[in-house]
Order: structure tokens, then sequence, then C-alpha cells
């Protein structure tokens, strides 16, 4: 089988999924609702003044396992779809290993991302409903970059607002955005009126996805007529779904090569890759299909949501604007030290992740940044593709995972997923190639003072993320 | 058959050419040989002192048709070919025409562009000779980077020297070099004395390919134990040949297709890419199956090498320590405006597509840069990659064939070469968009002083590249 194994697997057209797959209809405990702060659950009529109407549909609903993928989205993914199913062969030389590498590549389109999957669908749902304009934020830039991307081809105004840190950062991230016509502004901005009062705090003034979120959000409910709406790259279950198409790809590729993962290894910063990656693995391992398969989610261990957060209610937003999810949280407050650069940064995690993680069918471990640099350099040089910090991630477990197979002379199948690439990611290589880059690990007090912002919710949860006595 | 054909299409694994096609051994006017400064044509022994031995054979072979690409390449080729061959049907929507447009695309690995397809050749023939050190130039970076990665895989130690003027516009393609483990000088350099030469006039000091060229054969002639060798990304034939394999791959998918192109369109610097490109169908068309085929080759009017040089020996760097080779140049001396950003900045053209041109077998037409740019916005928002300057000159011209046609209502089809994308090129974006960039077309004098450095040869022709009386 190993030998006739291509390098790369290419799909034909015809087999780009025709829906998307809602995990969330298959699991056996499903991710609590999203409630407002008073504790009440929310309803359609609750988010759609955010979110467009079709996309609040598909986050309400946790029945439904497929969803038709409309034939505007379909005709774009047949643009950079399906993308490649890798063989690691280079990288399982170079280790020795027994193991047979796998990953799935979703860095051949523009955005340098995944997040084009989910940013086309959801640009196209706000074209549908006749809306103007959309709004988002962003940090390292890959969403931003996707939804530009979608707005484009979809004929909407897309008010960007980008992590100021970022921002200045990475000036050829912001270029990008523009050049597909999108309005890029620095977060914290005096433009909305969160945004001045973060700005006021110059603790608070390079910027965080939290408060980026917050002045989207804020931008999108004062478009004219009411033809704006935000948009959000990760952690909704919207997202997870329409990235379902990572994992559906992944699943037939396999099949058509004979193969089955043992280990699914993907990185997490809202959950959204990792949730589309595993989603059909995990469907066969909670219907017993599969029951051995070993999923790992892998965090940066200076934003340790998954490893080291709480799991409750929580804002999406440091603005404290946004609906509330349950999910593994570091609280709306916490800010990942400037020190990090690999992406990865959100203080939360996809309800479905959480959820998940809490009920024993995934694991999450975290790593520290220079050993995922490493790993990066390493897969750089053996496969031709420079990664993204954030997918070095996954790599970096990869490896460790092939490492233990080669020890134990198992001949065992791991598939990640390689999320994007690192073109606009090179200060942070320079910074590890000049050995400048340091780790950072918050202590227990960092942590304590992310979770006092952890609103109680009556009846529901204490200050804190705490359960109610 | 328009409507089957996929948005991509990817040949299998084993449809990657195991062997690259030598287009001259069907040329029946072959190009001139390359000669030394004195007019004896250049032997091996001549030449090997600079390339490896193995390539210095391909460069002199114009009688042997295929040449089997070693083991050792094709399983490199395996990682990240076939590219595929796209149908640009949103452009054609957006155009309103009639014609069936293709494009090759050559920049899905992470060298960003079809260079990779030689680096990795030679490479391989510098590590199988027992080398320990590969030299070379770059100007935009995508021939650097490419080499830096195959001298990575292969083992070797890489010296590039990076036009100063890009050295410094482009901070984050050099760090993809050193990531890959890259030595990277800005030229001219201290550390050649052609370097402290062309340093020492200030009016040479942001630097030009020619002497890049001259550094890096400097440096690769005191490598220690002669065993190091100079390698060049472009213009010579040997790198036509290797990149022969986009030529070839197109030929078999548009053949899978049921499709045969009218026009092939390809941007012009060296003239590797388009060589490689046009190679199989010019066969055809040299040998009568299809005679009617046109080739454009699209170079930008700042460095109009084909549309306003000379048809002459000249020296094919600015040091004038290479061999001379027969080809439209525009003097060893001429300096394309700093306004330029669009890349194609050689003095000179591949003897093969020179002889072409010479020969009237293939067109050429020169665009500006401001309108290179627009096509590449237009070509981004629509297909979604956002294209390297280099290839939106074909995608320019292509859209011009494809307006041709939509007036006089033939289906045609065009097949233009996609040779890269455009991420560290966000500079000369950011001037398109702010409109600070300016179209520069050399003057007539300026081009006269070009042509006084190409040289005299005895007996063969008279200085500034004018024929013998």
């Amino acid at each position: 089988m190993a030998q006739t194994t291509p390098y790369r697997t290419y799909l034909d057209e015809d087999q780009i999924p025709t829906a998307w797959y809602n995990l969330r209809a298959d699991m056996p405990t499903k991710p609590e609702p999203m409630r407002l702060p008073d504790g009440t659950v929310a309803q359609f009529e609750h988010i759609a003044p955010v979110f467009a109407d079709e996309l609040v549909r598909q986050e309400l609903d946790d029945q439904t396992a497929f969803f038709e993928i409309p034939a505007g989205v379909r005709e774009m993914y047949k643009v950079y779809r399906p993308s490649p199913l890798c063989r690691a062969y280079n990288l399982e030389r170079a280790l020795g290993t027994p193991a047979r590498i796998y990953y799935k590549f979703e860095g051949n389109n523009t955005s340098g991302s995944h997040k084009l999957n989910s940013a086309l669908a959801q640009a196209y749902y706000a074209h549908e409903q006749g809306l103007t304009t959309i709004t988002t934020e962003t940090g390292a830039g890959q969403w931003g970059t996707a939804l530009s991307e979608a707005a484009a081809h979809y004929g909407l105004d897309c008010d960007v607002f980008m992590v100021r840190a970022s921002y200045e950062q990475k000036p050829f991230r912001r270029s990008v955005m523009q050049t597909f016509g999108a309005n890029v502004t620095p977060s914290p901005s005096q433009e909305t009126e969160i945004g001045r009062k973060m700005y006021a705090n110059e603790a608070n003034r390079s910027g965080s996805l939290g408060t980026a979120i917050s002045e989207a959000v804020e931008r999108a409910l004062h478009v004219p007529e009411n033809r704006g709406r935000y948009q959000l790259g990760s952690v909704l279950n919207q997202v997870v779904l329409h990235q379902s198409v990572i994992g559906l790809e992944s699943y037939t590729a396999l099949e058509r090569l004979g193969e089955y993962p043992d280990v699914v290894v993907g990185c997490a910063g809202g959950g959204s890759n990792l949730g589309g990656l595993i989603a059909p693995f995990m469907r066969d391992k909670l219907d017993g299909t599969h029951p051995d398969t070993r999923f790992i989610a892998v965090e940066p261990k200076s934003c340790p949501s998954l490893t080291r957060g709480r799991f409750a209610y929580d804002f999406a937003d440091t603005g404290q604007t946004c609906p509330l999810v349950k999910m593994y949280t570091l609280g709306n407050g916490f800010i990942p030290s400037p020190d990090h650069a690999g992406g990865l940064r959100y203080h939360g995690m996809s309800p479905i992740i959480s959820q998940l993680r809490h009920d024993g069918h995934l694991d999450a471990v975290a790593v520290a940044q220079t050993e995922v640099f490493a790993a990066a350099e390493r897969f750089a040089k053996l496969e031709t593709i420079l990664p993204a910090p954030e997918s070095s991630h996954a790599i970096k477990v990869a490896i460790d995972e092939a490492l233990k197979a080669k020890e134990s002379g198992e001949e065992k199948v791991i598939l990640f997923g390689l999320t994007g690439t690192g073109y606009f990611d090179m200060t942070a290589y320079e910074s590890f190639n000049n050995k400048t880059m340091v780790d950072h690990v918050p202590s227990d007090e960092e942590l304590e003072a992310g979770f006092s912002t952890i609103p109680a919710i009556p009846g529901v949860q204490a200050a804190g993320g705490l359960p109610l006595e």
C-alpha cells in the first residue's frame, strides 16, 4: 500500500463535497447553547442583527447533519479545491519512522490558509441576503485576507479591523487586503465607541482579537438600512461547519488510498480548522466504527485555553458585546504576551471542540513557540512548504507522534492539518533564526487575572467562570 | 467540451514527465553557439569550471531531443508537481469572451514560482558531482529562494548574491532564503573583486542582475578544491530544457481535455519560463503539425530586449567574465530604471527564444507596468490568485487576446503561463494602488548607451553588436 501512495493526492472536481457536515448532529452531548448576559438562551432574533440570517440558522442548528453547499459557493471552491492530501515521505525518511504521515494542505490559495473555505460561505450568504457590507477582525491577517477576497468576489464592501500590533508589523498583509479592495483599520481605533474606550488605556493600545471583534460588531450594527453584518473566522459552529470540507476531502482521499488515520492532529486557536479536519473521523469514533482514533488539539503554551483554561460561558469579545458561549476560555480580558509570534491568540475555543475535550474524546497539548519554529524549519527544508506558524504547532506534534511510533515500532497512520503558509510571518521566522525569540508561559496569577473577566450569569455560573454552588 | 472542463486539471503523479524536452534538437535553425571573447566557440572545458559537468553537457547539446530526468530530481518533482492547468472561467465570464482561457500555474511551491523546476535539477547535478557549494545571483528573489530550497534538500552550501536594491526592499525574501540556510549577500558587495569595483562607482551601487552574476561566478571559482559552481536561473539552454516540464505537462493536460491552444502567451525576462512552456507546442508548429499556433513573448517596456534590442553576441554578465551568447540584448551595461517594479530586468534573452523570434516563429510585445498591475489586480479578484508582477505581463496580453476574440467572435483557445505568486511584491502593488507607480520607457539615447557595451568579437561582430562589414 505505502509504495503506491503518491506524494500528492488530488480528488477530482466532482469529489468536492456537495454538503458541509455538522458534527453536532452526531454528538452524544451537544455543545451548550449561546446565551445572553442575563442567562437567556439566544434565539434567532437575538443574533440576526449581527450575523447573516442563513448563518444564524446554521449556528443554532445542532440537529441537521448535512447542509447543502450552495452552487455559488461550490463554484468558487472549484477554483482552489480540492486541496491536496500530501504524503510526507521526506519527513518520514528523515525521522526514520515506520509511521505514515499525511497532511491536508490548505495553503494553496491567495488567502494562504483554510480561512477562505468559510469566508466564501459567509460572504455568499451576506450577498444573497442583499447586504452591502461585511465587517470583521483579523490578527495575523489570514482571516482578513480571506474575507477581503470573498467580499471582492461577491461584490460586497469589507471593513477589516486589524489588531494594531499586526497592522504595524505586517504591512504587506494589509496591502493584500487593500489590493482586494478592503478597508483596513488598526484596532483599537478612533472610529468606534468601544475602540476609543480601549485606545484611551495605553495598555490596550497594541490591540487584541477580542477588541477588534467588538469594533467590527459595532461597525456592522451601524451600517445604514440594516445592511451590514459581522463575520467571524473561527470559534463559531457555523465556521466549524464550513471547514468540514477539509475533513470530508481528507476522508475521501484516504479512503481512495486504503488508509485510515490512527491519530489526527490539528492546531487550535479558535478551533475551526481542527473542528473541520476531525469532523468525519470523530463521527466514526463517536458511533463506534473507529473507536480508537486519537485526536490531538495543539495550542501555544502562551495562550493555553484547552490545557489551562476554564470550561465556562464567556463573551466571544473583550468589549463584551457579543452573546456568550460555553467554551474553554482564559477569560475575555486575557491578552497573550506580545512575545508570542505564533498566532492562535484567541482567549477561548470553539464550543464544539471544547465539549469534545470536556467529554474526553479529544486530547490537548500545549507547545512552546521555539520548538514550533524548529519543527517548521525542519518541515520547510524537507517538504518544500514554508508553513504558517499556526500550522507548525500541528507539525511539531505530528513529528512527536511519529517519533513515538519509531520507538514502539508501530506502523501507525498520522494525519495532520497544514492550514497555511508563512510568507507573511517572516518577522517571526527571523526572530527564531536570530535567537531573539522567547517562550512565554503565563503564570498562574496572569491566568487568574484573565479568569476574573469571565462574567457571572444569573442561574448559570458564578463570576470567574466558576460553577454555581 | 468546454462545459466538462474542470477549473483545475491535475495530472496523476505518473504523468509527470520522465524526460526533459530539448527544443533545439527540432529547430531548423539552431541557436548559435556560445563563444569566448576571442571568438572561439566555447567547448566543454571552457565552461566546466563555472557550471557542473552534466549541466555543461546539456548546455552544449543541440542534437538530443530528450534528457532523462534523474530519479533524484523526479522524486522532488513529485512533492510539488504536477502543477495545475487552470481554466479561467471567472476571467472569461468577466470579459464576456468566447475564448477559452487556460493558465498553467507554477506558484504552488514555497519558492513561489517555476524557478524550482531548474533549481532542483542544478543542485542535484552539483551534488552528484561531489561539489560542496553552489552560488548564484537573484533579483526579485524567486530564483534565489528556489535555489536555496534545492540546496537545502541536497545538502549543499548556497551563496546568493542579491541585487542590493531588492535586498533592501525585500527583507522577507532574504529571510526565506536564510530560513533555507542560504548565505545571502547584497550585491555589489565588498566580498568579491568585481563587487568592490562596481561598489566604488556610486551609480552602480543599487546593483543589477549582471553585476550579481559576475560576483556569484567569481565566488564559485574561489571555492576550495574546485568544489564550487555557479548556477543561473534563466537564459541558458539548460534552464529552458528543465523548464520544459511546464510545457510537457500543459500539453498532456490539454490533450486530456481535448484542447489545443491557438495562442500561447508567456512573460519573458531571461526566457526560461516562456521557453519551457512553448517547447512541445513549438515543436508541433515547426514540424507542420500545428503550423498556425501563435506564440507571444511579453516583456516590460522598461526592459525591451526582444522588441528594441539587438540580435548579437553579448556577455551574460555586466562584469564581462562569462562567455558570450547570441541573443537579443540591450547591452550588458544596460540597467533598467529603478522605477521598474515588475521584474524581468535582464539585459538579454535566452538564445533559443531569441533565435525563434529572429526566425519569425514567435511574436513579442512590450507592455507598461501600470497596465500590467491593473491586469494583475483584476485577475486576483476573479481567480483568487495574487500573481507575481512577472506573471502578470502574460495575464495582460492574454486578456488582450481574449478581448480580440470577443470582437471577432472567435472561439479560440488561449494558454498562458502563470509563473508565480506576488506575496513578496506588495511594495510594488502598494505603489500601484497609491498611484505613485510610473511607467518608464527608455529613450533611444539610453538604448544606444546600452548597445555601446556590446563587445566587438574578432571575425564575428563589430562593437555595439553591429554586423561586420
